[in-house]
């Protein structure tokens, strides 16, 4: 693994060393980055990135919307944009929200490069150096990534199996204003978290929106997995309960394909104008070749099948990680998501998920150490498995793999510390050979 | 046309008013952005825009670049990729670069989401507010913007018909220096100027290089429009002689097409390490599918051959404009590109370009005021304009459309202030019908 120290700062090698502004101290490689490279080995089973497993959607949609657009609006998909992105997508997108009962104009969306640009984005308008954001603890790495790049803080609020716990917001929140914190906004992932797999129950949402109300700050409400719900519905978004406090973000990176790069932002219009302004400095305008492909295959597929089709791949694979961890791993504890793409496993307080990863590609499995989603070194004894991508046969076999570096870890610790042994299933990892396909 | 003071501040309307961060004021919409929404009705002849003309570019190579990706590597183009690009289109992206005569590796190269985001990214790990960014006077738009939202401020340096002077260099560096500024960077444009049109003479670059060296300034090289010269190629670009002061931008943009939003950047080592890390945090990785498709372009299609043709049909739009400027506007001055899509004009010091564009739009012709191209306020007698989209029909009759406009502005100055008429051709605009192609 790349050690991040060395790249999050200048060196003496580096002429330009004392050229960086402040905020590039802040950029550095995420554990999550260190671990694509560790992962791509074909051998190792990864339950650690978060990619979709696009091999669910049949490629014949996508080309016959891409065949229809450059028939029909050819010119128009080579060319440059809006920097609000194309009308007709944006129609579209209200429909996609509409399924999750969201109600908006279309002349408050945005589309983005992707909803990390919308993360960007807000982060740039919102955030000075000093500020604090409040999230999750845990809460998405690639956030918590943002809001450092903009020298921000990340102050991390507890939540248990029903989300974000109210009271402990307000205490943050007290806490944080006692000790004279500008607070900007609450980030939150409500809908099968990442990583925590949990989803903020219906009677948690009005009370946390009127937390944030009564005490002036913004609500950024990230929300990728909503459709993707295994046995039911999760509660309907925040924004549905209010328009002028919350930031929505969405993405048809998990329900379509994330090779397009295709998020998108639901503001309150004066927020919205100015997005509409940063994204235009930022990239000019997204693609509207990728814009107008996903928008033809809106007009023609038959989207919600598609997302129905995902729904079924997942749940397959979320009940075999869960069952393989209770036959192999029932000394540990993890979370039950009822939909999205990830599992949060808790480790015994005596293992570091960081330090026990080198032993973990060692036996050809990867996943994502806890402290990744923590801006304050939590996390030590956690850690996020993803069970999106692998089949459930492998997902089977990286969780006996798991449970034989768990095990052994274990093995050592307690017979360095004289506690004796404590015996966890060690399956021979070469049963059974990892196909070729696993990233 | 929507006045900008309206859009770059926070209102009382607006209930998150006070918590923007201090950036955010200097997010303004630009004179070129409002001039998109002018411009796009179909009647008005614009020479605001820069989109290039990409209906010169045959759809069966992007249609047959589409269809190899999505058989042989669908998968892969449906996925999130590495944040620094694909490795093929960047090892394809050395090939273009050697045609201007820039060797580099592989490893070297980023792809953007359009030079904008490269812009973008490597303002955001030099500037700190406050920091100044020397650049050419006049200046591209969207960069000066970029600045701007990172707070820091654009000192514009003299050019004239050979570019960049270096004793204005030198002078405006040592002027900085003794008012306590921080240089960053020098932001260039050196091959045909947007919007001056004008290229940096062989002799000045390995000049500016100097005086940018022992100086310690790093030079942001920006070259979207090296490959498109008319009768000569430009001299080699600024990073054939240098590799550790410049970071080298490029774009596919303007040889190909905007649409696919794919740029790059080519940046000294320690540098582009932080590039990748800021553009994970901006966008995760750009779009797989669009980089794929150019990638397979490059593959198979003749690109070369390609750029040929684009050469033409700009060559033959700029000589276009600047006979019909002769035939109509002679009393005003221009330059003369070699290359690219811009043509700058000066008016008689009385007239003020802004103030004149309503009456141009009256008159169905639309341009780029000078002052979008300053962060000084300069610019007020001077105007862009751009031949790359409308055909050579239409630049003949907005040009005589602008000669009505320009005849009739001075006639009313000189009434006013009693100094009699000049007279300026004022073609019937009712002659030709537009055709709706124009954007």
């Amino acid at each position: 693994m790349q050690d991040s120290s060395s790249t999050n700062r200048g060196t003496n090698l580096d002429p330009w060393y004392g050229a960086y502004a402040a905020r590039t101290a802040g950029l550095s490689a995420s554990e999550v980055r260190a671990l694509f490279a560790v992962a791509s080995r074909p051998e190792v089973v990864s339950l650690a990135g978060g990619m979709p497993f696009v091999a669910a959607l049949p490629e014949d949609l996508i080309r016959s919307a891409f065949d229809t657009v450059m028939r029909t609006q050819g010119p128009m998909a080579l060319q440059y944009g809006s920097g609000q992105g194309v009308p007709a997508l944006r129609e579209h997108i209200l429909e996609v929200m509409a399924e999750e009962g969201i109600r908006a104009g279309v002349d408050d969306v945005v589309t983005t490069t992707g909803s990390q640009q919308a993360i960007d984005l807000v982060a740039k308008l919102f955030l000075d150096p000093g500020d604090v954001v409040l999230a999750e603890a845990p809460s998405y790495v690639g956030a918590i990534g943002v809001f450092r790049s903009y020298q921000a803080r990340t102050v991390h609020v507890a939540m248990d199996s029903d989300g974000l716990i109210p009271q402990a917001l307000r205490e943050t929140i007290a806490a944080e204003r006692a000790a004279g914190s500008t607070i900007k906004f609450l980030y939150t992932v409500p809908n099968f978290h990442n990583p925590a797999g949990v989803t903020m129950s219906a009677a948690r949402r009005p009370e946390i929106l009127e937390i944030a109300r009564s005490n002036g700050i913004l609500v950024v409400e990230d929300n990728p997995y909503g459709l993707l719900w295994f046995d039911k519905a999760p509660p309907p978004p925040l924004r549905t309960l209010e328009d002028d406090g919350v930031i929505y973000l969405g993405s048809f990176s998990k329900t379509l394909a994330p090779g397009f790069r295709v998020g998108w932002v639901l503001a309150p219009h004066a927020i919205r104008e100015k997005l509409v302004l940063a994204a235009e400095s930022a990239i000019l305008s997204p693609s509207s070749f990728n814009q107008l492909v996903v928008n033809e295959y809106l007009n023609t597929a038959d989207w919600r099948a598609q997302i129905d089709v995902f729904r079924g791949v997942y749940r397959e694979r979320k009940e075999t990680m869960l069952s393989a961890l209770s036959e192999h791993l029932p000394e540990l504890t993890w979370t039950n998501p009822n939909g999205g793409f990830y599992v949060w496993v808790t480790l015994p307080p005596e293992l570091d998920s960081k330090q026990m990863l080198p032993r973990a590609v060692t036996e050809l499995v990867a996943y994502t150490p806890g402290t990744a989603f923590y801006a304050d070194g939590g996390g030590r004894s956690e850690m996020r498995l993803s069970f999106c991508y692998p089949t459930p046969e492998n997902i089977r076999m990286g969780i006996r793999r798991l449970a034989t570096v768990v095990g052994g870890e274990l093995d050592l610790l307690r017979t360095f510390s004289g506690t004796g042994t404590l015996r966890v299933n060690r399956p021979d990892r070469r049963v059974v050979s990892p196909p070729p396909d696993l990233g």
